[in-house]
């Protein structure tokens, strides 16, 4: 038995939110893959996403990883379908987790889920949310993440801005909508601002966290990885089960690739996991 | 003598407001490249964005232009001599013509620059206004971007945004600032709303015009071209000398090429020229 390696992918600092929330519940080795120098992946089109992401896992996939965490909702709903085929490692995305959630608080069947343009365009949460007997409507928010990227957490700007994109959804949104889905990994830190702004019936699910559930049930069901029944679990906690704690107790190691500037990425990676980064280096893989 | 045949390369839409301001001006073939797979440079880092032009000065060069203007303030900013050593034929940036612009019409001899977070980190602006005799503050806008790709080019929004971003700029701005330089060819969008902001004493120098000036002044300085001394212009000007009414008088012929998305492309180039946009081919640079 040994520690999983398990790889994280995003465009760019969004899936760090996956990382968060995967590192906080479950030891492992995790390997992060930001395609800096492409982001971001929301304006573009399934086929560019998805020759990035094939890129992308190739990557991970050098670095002996036992399972890769798709941590971008735009390359989940565009291109799980390419990775999964092209990947010899279990994949997980996004969505599915999301949905599932949503699916398991909402009382009324029904859904508001906020996304890049391109999650919102794929229709992926809409589908995913019809499986499990949801009506959902999508709404596409891009100034959301230029807004957190520019450290806009709980600005006024940023307060006006979701009110006009949670207005808008709500006017088009099913009756009795009462679930919100952070479908996009920038939406987490703007939570508090979002919860106060919605009326106390609609709950929020984020993403983020219901992939990390997901992945951590996936670890403990394989019996070649040490974190099963919690044990190690329960270990780290005792030295803190925080990112920080988790690094000196050595049941969690990080490393972090970008196609882009380091520098910038530390910056951002700082204000996303709330502790200083190191072990990022930069790659390139071509164009 | 011939219509010239003149490549204009930008990262995505915003180069647009510089193919506007030119053929308003001059008759000539058009070929415009924006990397919108790649799209926003604003944030990458210099190497990579290098890189990235280059790739575009070969891919315009295969198509026998005469000249190449970066319509692109980020590229020119960091990559303008990597681009000149690469070209074989005359290279025009954006920076220098707004540069000589700003120094023209300053009485106080001091400038208030906005830009992206790469041109501003550049300081590609405050180099060449020095050299005019300027001394400049330069404001990263971050959010003005993706405000205009909003659509949200007269809203309170961006009216609140600019008047943090202008106030900012204003608290550490050179006494007796009295000229802003949009340095960023997304802002000629919300030229109207920052124009309502500015106190009067402040003139703003719009580079994509600045820099569509110097290029028609080289083109009519070279005798192989029919565009000298604004005889066809007025050929033209009497069909309108209008993008629309130029493509009418076939004047000017424009062809577009993008690595993203043709539909997005459209939708915005729309909102930027102020009409239909067609021919618009994908091309695959790689990565």
């Amino acid at each position: 038995v040994r520690l999983p390696r398990i790889g994280v992918f995003d465009s760019g600092v969004g899936g760090l939110t996956v990382l968060k929330a995967m590192a906080e519940q479950l030891p492992a080795h995790y390997i992060y893959f930001g395609d800096t120098a492409r982001l971001p992946y929301g304006t573009k089109s399934a086929d560019t996403v998805a020759r990035y992401a094939i890129g992308a896992t190739r990557f991970l996939e050098a670095q002996n990883i036992d399972l890769l965490v798709i941590a971008c909702n735009t390359a989940t709903a565009l291109a799980l379908p390419a990775i999964k085929a092209a990947a010899h490692v279990p994949v997980v995305g996004v969505v599915e987790p999301g949905a599932a959630a949503a699916a398991h608080v909402s009382k009324n069947r029904a859904a508001i889920v906020i996304a890049t343009d391109a999650t919102v365009s794929s229709h992926a949460y809409r589908d995913a949310l019809q499986q499990h007997g949801l009506e959902a409507v999508e709404k596409a928010c891009p100034l959301f993440v230029p807004l957190v990227e520019e450290g806009w957490i709980d600005h006024p700007v940023t307060e006006q801005v979701a009110k006009i994109y949670l207005g808008e959804a709500t006017a088009v949104a099913p009756d009795g909508a009462d679930v919100l889905v952070l479908a996009c990994t920038h939406y987490p830190l703007i939570y508090p601002l979002l919860r106060r702004i919605l009326p106390d019936r609609v709950q929020i699910v984020d993403s983020a966290e219901s992939t990390a559930r997901v992945v951590k049930k996936m670890i403990s069901e394989d019996p070649v990885f040490s974190t099963r029944s919690g044990e190690p679990e329960v270990a780290a906690g005792q030295q803190g089960t925080t990112l920080d704690g988790g690094l000196k107790a050595a049941h969690r190691t990080f490393r972090f690739y970008v196609t882009d500037s380091v520098d910038k990425f530390k910056r951002l990676a700082t204000r996303f996991l709330g502790r200083q980064v190191d072990k990022v280096e930069h790659v390139d893989l071509g164009g």
